[in-house]
């Protein structure tokens, strides 16, 4: 495994077709930071409503969809394919690869180098001690190597793909599966102290576990939509964290793709959904941050 | 609508094949009070949990899978369907009707009657009036209809089966989604401080619309489960109910097709599940109450 993705052998046009796919609404937090990014391309979103989560489900199950899913895009003429999801993007991407021609960007290798640019950039690589480690005098105190807290749906998890990606880096990791905060968020309990309160008992869990955590991995497209909170639930706990949000890293990693500077005609966006279109209209506007537009309903089978 | 299910005209064989289905687990709870009931049965049950929840999803999708899943038992043999899942009998139970060639009995009816019994036998059919509601002297107080306090998932609630089943009876039915319950049963806080205080907003919202509700029914098959902690946090409220459970009435109604005290062989399950066995088969044992054996795994596509 590279240490960083390697810049595509060959661009694609420069008004190209986008896919975008999710099980749900999430992967919508990616398509918002690729509209500006690459504004002349034409961007299809399906989101495989009907068979959400993905996130509790086994691997054989996550592959199926996916890349059935993946070739409805493809099929749709796409020139390179998004897997927004993480849970897709951790258990199926090697799936989607082979059934598909075209260029396929998960976001778990963009996520895994935004974190590790993070920590680089910092000028403390030293995760700081707790108070109650004290360091007899003269002696070095205990070297670790820097470690992120990856919080992610069950499924994620449990394939440890933030894991493999984050040590290829060079960086350990503390994996913590949070598999209420996907209902939470659906639920619409963005800002609720029952959601401050499960936030609280995973990130307590996971600082049990390894202390010295300065660095936030959200490993779920549903979970930047937290961000707020948990922020607030970190200050509460007095342990300040950096937060990485693979949205952008995984949006940045799509334009080297495409020519630098792009002109052309604006973004043009085409959703579909394999459940309630009314539902993914109203879900979906507060990930996208704008109201959607032109949703299809999709049967894929089963 | 009848105020009672009618008893079947014809009975069926003594040693029947009982087809269970459920979009996860929680229809073991059926099952589990099928089993004493009809002995001599053998038991195939489907849990569709590959693409559960089905509470959150759309009526067309819930009965495009709930069918799929029925013609499945029916092909194996089932001489009788119990649809064990409340969100697939309020939003599939006459598609399923119309599909099948055997008789299907769903857990709405069941539950309501359940609900109807229990305030028939009940002395006082009269709510108590709250404490707030002072009553001038020599007047009559209000006369209510009683009401039935419904928790379900946001699908079997929008669909107003349970709303419709109960007004036939002549009992007014207050209804309140409840979509994280099934969340936090999955996620096993079965008796957790998170899962009572989300009881208590779901059960306060529903009392602030209506104070003067004594009857409880559990309109989903996971929330037998949070029996003890709802009838604590009841209690917590200063505000106890008579809780029903559909499960148990839905197993008498199944009986019903049955000749009284079938003899022959011990009954013997089979179970299917769409997704993960070994996840069917660790959840699964604390819905039936003993350890389940020989779960295979099914593709029904999609």
């Amino acid at each position: 495994m590279t240490a960083k993705t390697a810049k595509p052998a060959k661009l694609l046009p420069p008004n190209p077709t986008i896919g975008v796919f999710d099980s749900g609404f999430g992967g919508l937090t990616v398509l918002r930071d690729l509209l500006p990014l690459i504004p002349g391309a034409s961007y299809i979103y399906l989101g495989d409503t009907a068979r959400l989560p993905y996130g509790s489900k086994s691997q054989e199950t996550i592959a199926r969809y996916a890349v059935s899913s993946a070739k409805f895009l493809e099929e749709q003429g796409a020139d390179l394919l998004c897997i927004a999801c993480n849970t897709a993007s951790a258990l199926a991407l090697e799936d989607i690869r082979q059934a598909l021609p075209i260029p396929v960007v998960g976001v778990i290798q963009p996520g895994a180098e935004a974190a590790h640019q993070a920590i680089d950039s910092s000028t403390n690589r030293v995760p700081h001690l707790p108070d109650s480690l004290t360091v007899a005098k003269g002696e070095e105190p205990p070297q670790t190597s820097p470690s992120v807290l990856v919080l992610a749906t069950t499924a994620t998890i449990q394939s440890h793909a933030y894991a493999h990606a984050l040590n290829a880096l060079g960086l350990a990791a503390i994996e913590k599966a949070c598999p209420l905060l996907v209902p939470l968020v659906e639920e619409g309990w963005i800002d609720h102290p029952v959601t401050a309160e499960v936030l609280r008992i995973y990130l307590n869990e996971a600082f049990a576990e390894a202390p010295n955590l300065n660095t936030l991995l959200l490993g779920c497209t549903h979970y930047p939509l937290l961000q707020p909170l948990i922020k607030r639930t970190l200050a509460e706990l007095n342990h300040p964290m950096t937060i990485i949000d693979s949205a952008a890293a995984t949006a940045a990693t799509v334009a080297e793709y495409f020519p630098a500077n792009p002109t052309g005609a604006p973004a043009t966006s085409r959703f579909y959904a394999t459940d309630s279109i009314e539902k993914f209209q109203r879900l979906g506007s507060s990930f996208l941050g704008h109201p959607l537009s032109e949703v299809h309903l999709l049967d894929l089978g089963g």
